[in-house]
């Protein structure tokens, strides 16, 4: 696990063992993600990332690595994406957390905490420019670190990527 | 790559090399997802998943592996979560694909097809049972095979899942 991970608050519990210790699948990253926003000055979330770009503007930019760019053929600004990227300062061993804006702790699997134990984040964005050629994407606005590492990009489709309610019984 | 990959069709093209042969980062499963689907007879995508849940029934469960169950505190049946997992079949190094209802290739990040550099993929479920100390939940419908790796579990959340259209201009 990465030196810099936070600290256990009370009421969290860990595995008692790091995930990242066992591979049973490996990725590799296919370019960064550009964003106005260091550690200490990010949103917490793509809804407080979409309104401080709002306000304050600044540049949202994905950078494939050389020869992802193909890959992009079929996309156009005003699409929906999802970006799925990884949060390598994460902690991975921490089953329940308390975040800050809770009363009680909860499980990972209920928060979009990035401490989990696949550091997996997934944000929900729009194409406002793209070039195919050159592998360089514009988006609206997103809720990481400059140079967060990029591991997927999916189109977002409202049929698929909604839940459908349970029928009343 | 797996020995059983898919081929490639005509209008097809190849990164050139094998994401899957560097490692930038390290996924452990969590779990297995169990459908009544086997390589074959498995629906497309999520919608016609529950097309045919709800024509002929079955049972769609996640099954937590040891220690992950305290993950699920503060989930609940009615929830509207996203289940992450891995495309252990998939070939990892088609760029642009020709998928059967296309006329023309199209860049990998532009479909949903399991065959991408990271085969993760992503549908949006509805929680019909769980349980945090066995850590099993029921599900209402996926279109993965039986005994497909889990990755990580997300609550769905409209506001951050849906991406913002673009102003006019």
């Amino acid at each position: 696990m990465a030196d810099d991970q936070p600290d256990i608050r009370p009421g969290e519990t860990t595995l008692g063992f790091d995930p990242g210790a066992h591979t049973d699948a490996t990725l590799r990253f296919i370019g960064r993600i550009h964003t106005p926003w260091q550690r200490g000055d990010c949103p917490k979330n793509v809804t407080s990332a979409r309104e401080r770009a709002a306000a304050e503007g600044g540049q949202f930019t994905v950078k494939l690595d050389e020869g992802f760019a193909p890959g992009l053929i079929g996309l156009e600004p005003g699409r929906g994406i999802f970006l799925i990227y990884w949060m390598h300062r994460a902690r991975r061993d921490l089953i329940t957390q308390a975040p800050r804006h809770a009363q009680y702790a909860r499980g990972t699997f209920s928060l979009r905490s990035p401490n989990r134990p696949n550091p997996l984040a997934m944000s929900a964005v729009t194409i406002t420019s793209l070039d195919p050629e050159t592998g360089e994407i514009g988006i609206d606005a997103i809720d990481c670190f400059d140079g967060t590492p990029l591991v997927d990009i999916k189109p977002w489709t409202a049929g698929v990527d909604t839940p459908v309610p349970l029928a009343e019984g």
